[in-house]
């Protein structure tokens, strides 16, 4: 029997997160404040986030030292498994090895603790007694959650109403974890209050529900807010997933050609790629890394790097990325966690600095790929993993004709069982592209009122 | 760090599956022909299943051979972790040693694949082109399609059509997987035509679904059926995940007192409990096993040892089961894979003869035991195995009480995010305890016509 699954044991958990920016040849540029343009220090960020992760925010350190607590919490699932995909090789006819990190078997079913879990950690230790965060479909809200109930912090969730009206299941996650869920717009903020005076029936958006979120925290001392991906500390918690598999790939005997993930902020992305670019920028070695993200909401192959805002409603500061204009709103497809307008400042740097690829996949193509995989492998993918997979194929593809072998590692950083809906409605022939056209991009782009930084 | 999970590796997938017919004092008493009220031989099994699993299903083998086909695809997702429950532990203020089998793991979220995939691979060997079977909320048939879909056998589920309108999403992953999922009762049997022509509106039955399922296996000599509890084949495969425990409570340097499983037909407490109860069968040991049934559905514990037909209309073999009768309707719990009227033939034997136990738990009680569960131990479980967990804590009070350590193993036979719902009812405070009286019990047993077995 080959092996199928390349396991760690709990004693392996990695001790350590890789910090990217020791190595990066180019350092990301500082965010500004919106106002004077200047470069903010981190005291800017105090109200919102607790000193230790401010201080990963801003570190150059190489390595930073993952506190036993959280090792402990991650052991609920971690490590997770590496699997050589046999099936899904012999169901593409390749002679392409192909590799998968799985983050589905977390207790919410994606790689999103990997940070909830030291975010929630260090709240506490700063004190902390409630975090707001806001959430779309509710993953990363359900993550947070289940964090903030380990560590005893109150959590309040600003769920975008049209979700909390029509995806139930997640909000109840969060309730039984503890956490309160706000269908948003609210009457509890300044920023609610307004949205709803001028349209009692808003559904609500991630813009609104962050500013929500936003405000809470930034009025009320012990009150922190949390956010789950985009950010510096966020993009290194996840380097968790990805050190495990660089030691899963040595025990295969093996090191990837090509690494292939989702891309809604970065995490992700992040925490796959990171540990094996560290072997490019140090050892030069050739590792591909390439960013799968939605033809609808294309930061990576149609944005333009520029300063922005990194909330739709513009509290933030100005961040270094690639993107489409903070007011972009993406159609509505099915991998919610990638309709995202920007992209984290550090994988911008790197793509800017060609150090990383994106590709941009259509939602047909995500879910025929996403088929394919479950028919063969047998794990349902969430609907962002399938823009990943989606380009494994392609990849393969390319090897195919090319005559070469080559060793494919991807993230699957979900299982779908919460996304079942979107199969239905792809089986139903509900689904749609979703490709931008030209002048679309241009509309949106045009609004940005930064410059283009070279 | 103190070690949470007792994880193995793809090599100490077990070997066999434990028979335990071998080791029972009193062998099972033999099905019977309906009509002339003679024991049945293993022929009358043949035009449902291949003969391996009919020789499976009459065997008195001790060990049975775990084909390399299946501990190929067991290798997906088996083995699966054991888990100390040091917080839940800690948030029962026990000094009781909790360890729980967490089958979750799995890619449909639960321990039936354990079975689905030999049931499966039997067929393909013996020539099956298409297997059918029902689903009530789609949990078995998802696991068939997972098997199914593996082997290239075509599958026609059918779902009772109040689960088809109103959960869809089992459905889709079916289709995902493959197979054919119909709305029952339907037009392309003689059983569903007949229950729609009386009703047209007929929102259907489990026992309508597998009459049609059993009726389309029946008549046709390359289609088989296919069932997820109850039968000692189905037993006998779940016996892998508590091979695994074995494996994995001496890796603890631990041995259960008490092991714990939820119950509907006894494929979950038997997968867990049987490879432990061997050690009481020819070691002397005292592992007390511990059924876990819903008091809306008491076979167990209020029922009759009787033979009884398996199926709700009447067209199976009689058993000799702990049962309410097959006519008895259980109220709409929505721990759905317990609510069923017997028990399988193995079990019933097993309790008759005092060898196993058996608890009644409310819905309530039983979703007060997950949410506790839950919030300590991070994993949201199944409302099936939400009443396993409510006797867990029912025997840690029993421990405390009376002073003594002690140390109970349970089976976490799935998670609960398909279940979110029930979750959200029970929250919004939509839930009742159905406890039933002694006159709705005496109602049920009254209607069977066979003797009670001494």
């Amino acid at each position: 029997m080959k092996e199928r699954k390349i396991t760690l044991t709990e004693k392996e958990i990695p001790e350590k997160w890789y910090n990217i920016v020791a190595d990066m040849p180019n350092k990301p540029l500082p965010p500004l404040d919106p106002g004077t343009k200047e470069p903010i220090g981190p005291e800017a960020l105090a109200p919102l986030f607790p000193e230790e992760l401010i201080l990963q925010e801003v570190s150059g350190e190489k390595w930073i030292d993952i506190p036993d607590e959280v090792r402990n919490i991650y052991s609920i699932w971690r490590p997770t498994p590496l699997y050589r995909a046999y099936n899904f090789e012999k169901a593409l006819d390749t002679t392409v090895k192909i590799y998968y990190k799985y983050e589905g078997v977390s207790p919410v079913g994606s790689h999103k603790p990997n940070t909830a879990v030291p975010q929630a950690y260090y709240n506490k230790k700063a004190g902390t007694k409630k975090i707001t965060t806001e959430t779309g479909a509710g993953q990363w809200g359900s993550a947070l959650a289940f964090a903030c109930n380990h560590f005893g912090i109150e959590l309040d969730v600003y769920m975008v109403r049209i979700s909390y009206d029509q995806k139930p299941y997640r909000k109840s996650m969060m309730n039984t974890w503890g956490a309160n869920v706000f269908s948003s717009p609210t009457n509890l903020t300044d920023a609610g209050r307004s949205i709803l005076a001028a349209d009692p029936d808003s559904t609500g958006s991630l813009g609104i529900a962050i500013s929500e979120a936003v405000e809470m925290a930034a009025t009320k001392p012990d009150v922190k807010y949390a956010l789950g991906s985009v950010l510096n500390h966020v993009l290194t918690h996840q380097t968790v997933l990805g050190q495990e598999a660089v030691v899963q790939m040595e025990k295969a005997g093996d090191f990837p050609d090509i690494i292939v993930a989702p891309f809604g902020g970065g995490s992700n992305f992040a925490g796959i790629s990171f540990p094996f670019l560290r072997y490019n920028l140090k050892e030069g070695k050739k590792v591909r890394a390439i960013a799968a993200e939605p033809t609808s909401c294309p930061k990576l192959t149609r944005g333009q790097f520029r300063y922005d805002f990194g909330d739709t409603i513009g509290m933030t500061p100005l961040f270094p990325m690639y993107t489409l204009g903070h007011t972009f709103v993406p159609a509505p497809i099915h991998a919610g966690g990638l309709r995202y307008h920007g992209a984290g400042v550090l994988v911008s740097q790197l793509l800017h600095d060609n150090l990383i690829e994106a590709q941009a996949v259509d939602q047909i193509e995500s879910f025929e790929a996403g088929i394919i995989f479950a028919k063969s492998e047998g794990i349902i993918p969430a609907p962002e993993a399938n823009h990943g997979i989606a380009v494994v194929i392609r990849e393969a593809e390319i090897a195919k004709e090319e005559g070469i072998n080559k060793t494919i590692l991807f993230n699957l950083c979900g299982h779908g069982h919460f996304d079942m809906s979107a199969y239905e409605d792809y089986f139903a022939g509900k689904l749609h592209r979703h490709v931008l056209s030209d002048e679309e991009i241009d509309a949106a782009v045009s609004k940005l009122d930064t410059p283009v930084i070279e």
